[in-house]
């Protein structure tokens, strides 16, 4: 792979797009070229297994069917985005990852570990982010600017409890994992934030200096 | 368990439906309790992922995302109706199952045994059917037959080497799992095949002679 893969990650609400315009903002002015994408989608039909998964008008599914959905939709994704554009030396910022499956599906609906290793394993191979960028708020907070927003659909409509299980995954996964991500408070202002994304990128990719 | 689970196999057009008939009749007239359902679908969830499955219209899914929505669809299913029906000691009819993904995704698509093997185990823990009824007959004429019903599905459009490949893949498992496996010939008149079907399936199972 040539180019970079970088994934930002965070419960609902915590700001992903206005830092994700940052990054892109980053790239572009050192002329790389990238592309913008995001998870459950990115394809046609990954965006159609997205509508099914978020939407709250019809019957769940059970909890091993969502989590093989997500699987199913990021396999579809990696073969005809992902993987070509990097091959080409693109760079790609994808709006969440798999580290989001670990803390949704694995923390927040109780699924093993194992069985999303396993999977992650089958639909990856050895394909990591290079960078993950994991905002971390509250998630009572960030659940009030989406609900500012409109209404709600069906992961974000879980019980806070479930959020609060998805946040600590997410600041374990940081802890775990340090060299590939980086944990940002997201609860400060947003200059704040943007500055310490600048910063916290360019120490972990020279090309962004 | 206390219900049994029997799936019915086959490539296109060899004539299921008619046989799943016979079946249910003999379930009937013994006083059985059961429930008739298909794959992929047989759940509100699955029955959408069917959809995206067969729609000749939108992009296709890549190989190993088709795989994983099938398995997606199928959690859905075992959780939500064939598992409480079989510990409720109904017995569960169900027009295709895990065969046929080794025949179509594997022998047809050209993914791995132990890819599937694994998502099989993942999914169905130790659950396998009681008997598996594969009817078997050269594709020609099963796809010929689906061509008078009316336009083809997504996978029923595939080439005839694939669906070859299928019914190749059907035959090797009536074979290798031969004690749980009925072979029978589609090919000739509809009565012989259905007195085939009773013979075969009263030899199996105790409850149906």
């Amino acid at each position: 792979m040539k180019g970079k893969f970088i994934t930002i990650e965070g419960v609902e609400g915590v700001g992903k797009s206005t830092n994700i315009a940052v990054l892109e903002e980053l790239l572009r002015d050192r002329n790389i070229e990238f592309v913008r994408t995001r998870e459950p989608g990115g394809t046609e039909f990954a965006e159609k297994l997205r509508c099914l998964l978020l939407d709250n008008a019809g019957s769940n599914p059970a909890a091993l069917s969502e989590l093989l959905l997500i699987f199913a939709a990021r396999a579809d994704h990696l073969e005809k985005l992902i993987t070509p554009a990097l091959e080409l030396g693109k760079w790609v910022i994808c709006d969440r990852f798999t580290d989001a499956t670990f803390a949704y599906q694995g923390e927040g609906r109780g699924l093993p570990r194992e069985a999303i290793s396993a999977l992650q394993s089958l639909v990856q191979g050895k394909l990591r982010p290079d960078l993950t960028i994991i905002l971390d708020l509250h998630p009572e907070i960030g659940l009030e600017r989406v609900r500012s927003r409109g209404k709600l659909d069906r992961i974000e409509q879980e019980t806070i409890d479930f959020h609060v299980r998805v946040r600590n995954s997410y600041i374990e996964t940081a802890r775990r994992d340090s060299g590939r991500c980086i944990l940002i408070d997201a609860s400060t202002d947003a200059d704040t934030v943007q500055q310490t994304l600048r910063d916290a990128v360019a120490d972990k990719l020279p090309e962004l200096r």
